[in-house]
């Protein structure tokens, strides 16, 4: 039947997200959820926009939204561009920015959804190792190419570039894009939305659905000079001219205005994850150093596919990455204290 | 800047959707949508989706909705496909099947999104003139295509082809995917989908955006055999895993399940349409005859910009498209019965 198909489609290979399990009772720290739930002015907002005005579409720019993350920044909101979910985000921006001529750069071990959208959109790409510890280096990323992109904190490892690191591959590539994706940033590592004044070739990519905890409410954005975020725009609107429904504007930009509630809950998770990052190491794992709301740990002795079983077994939900040189690694993402101490029972069973 | 864009960028003409005012106090009648405010019961299930899961991911594949959408309609759930609105839907089924080495087919009076994915996907297109009704002819779409995709009521004619006629054309190309954009169909026209069964080349697309009187909530569909929602199934996975969020989800299904609020609304707004179309030959308006939420009308001897722009001046918004053709018909969308009367009243004083 494949007849039907357009011929891209045989050359696919989606990308395979974490599990979302249809039964309850279990500890779910593999696909870097936040624990806690959103602000209440956010889920208050979306009650308050559930009425009859459903009936009608929604801003198709989403215009209080940005307005609100452009005044954090002192942006523009002509430099602020939103979606359903960074996923979203970062589609439009392989297709409207990264694909060239030469190669796109990418790390080795990074967000394993990189490579799908090169195939979705025919763009030529090459991935760069990372460094012995793990780490990117930003001087293995060399003129030869059309453009780059990188997490930062990188993932699945957790580890963050400092910001100056970043200036300075954004300074090297002047002529090409090089996009900075910040999903994880709020948890340690230091935004690049500084540069953006300075730098006409970067775009800063991040997510509401992490240190916001509205995953289910899908909402990303980017941020960029106007000419990047026209790129986007132009995009969108041969795809989509409403992504973002009403309840989704109006919960997001709630979120956005409640400071106190991200600051309290972001600093809850950091602390959480440097006490379970002690215990783990307690247990014989090395632990990467993390900036982000997960950590990435192997065992000294105990093979990765072993430990995510045995968890799996006694209700404890991790993530785990086929490719060979992170095949013994485990991604366990930051739960509440009492979610940690799930994890650390289960480990100490498995263990002993 | 422009150094930055990918090159198919520069070669986009992106959609331009009917205006979304900010200012209250004008009577809307320029975007379809539905003057009833979505099901009560809708509303109810979105806020009670409104909590702390929120911080989790939605089903990537939204089940429950399309379990209850196949079992209207005697389908497995494995034969729909949900997305962020049906223009998402669109966006997906252009890119997964209607890209082949010979020109997809449509009406040259019809969606003009459509050639908007075309230029995306870099598909090559072919478009069909009406007859001079403004009817689609089936036996004007010959063997020489790739694809076909029809709107069905065609908009903005708001004409509708019967069964038999769409059920010619999908067996007369059985090679060929045929999709069938049933975004109106509610409102008189029949669907096709009794015909998937039947036909492994027959793709059907819905939305909850008019009948069901959410288009602020997103939320759109396809029905057909499993191969085809196979291809799209793996662009949304290479895209976007999680399109729908929960609120979407949570409302659509409930909307769904309540047949008796839909079909008292649907009935209310196929009686004010007739009652409408009435009143506006009464003014010296030729109709067509619409099976669609909206009449697309031209007066007798007054252009339609005038119209356009007279009716502006009085509050009223209806839409018209530049096309040569079709330059002196403004489309204007059903709205309540007030809503039409002021309508009525503003072309009293603008024709006399």
């Amino acid at each position: 039947m494949s007849q039907f198909w357009s011929p891209i489609v045989h050359t696919l290979t989606p990308y395979v997200a974490g599990e979302q399990p249809k039964q309850g009772g279990l500890i779910k720290l593999n696909t870097n959820e936040s624990p806690y739930g959103p602000s209440p002015l956010a889920i208050a907002a979306i009650k308050e926009a559930s009425d009859d005005a459903l009936r009608l579409y929604p801003d198709p720019t989403g215009l209080a939204l940005r307005q609100a993350i452009a005044a954090s920044h002192g942006l523009d909101a002509e430099e602020i561009f939103v979606g359903n979910g960074s996923d979203e985000v970062l589609a439009h921006t392989f297709q409207a920015l990264l694909n060239h001529e030469r190669d796109l750069l990418f790390p080795d071990i990074t967000y394993s959804f990189y490579p799908t959208y090169c195939r979705l959109y025919g763009i030529g790409f090459r991935t760069v190792p990372l460094d012995d510890a793990m780490r990117v280096r930003i001087e293995d990323y060399g003129p030869d190419c059309g453009a780059i992109i990188l997490p930062n904190p990188n993932a699945p490892t957790g580890i963050a570039l400092p910001l100056a690191d970043i200036e300075a591959l954004v300074l090297a590539h002047p002529q090409k894009v090089v996009v900075i994706d910040e999903a994880y940033v709020d948890f340690g590592a230091e935004s690049a939305v500084s540069l953006i004044r300075s730098c006409p070739n970067l775009l800063v990519v991040q997510t509401f659905s992490k240190s916001r905890g509205l995953a289910g409410l899908r909402v990303g954005f980017a941020m960029g000079q106007r000419h990047l975020i026209e790129a986007l725009e132009r995009v969108k609107d041969s795809f989509n001219s409403y992504p973002l429904d009403r309840l989704a504007q109006a919960g997001a930009l709630a979120s956005w205005q409640d400071q106190e509630w991200f600051t309290r809950h972001r600093d809850m998770l950091i602390a959480s994850r440097e006490r379970l990052s002690l215990s783990l190491q307690q247990l014989g794992f090395t632990i990467l150093p993390s900036s982000a709301n997960f950590v990435f740990a192997r065992h000294t002795d105990r093979k990765g596919a072993e430990l995510l079983q045995a968890l799996r077994d006694r209700g404890v939900l991790v993530r785990r990455f086929g490719s060979e040189r992170i095949e013994d690694f485990l991604r366990i993402s930051i739960g509440t204290d009492e979610e940690c101490d799930r994890l650390l029972d289960a480990l100490h069973q498995i263990l002993n």
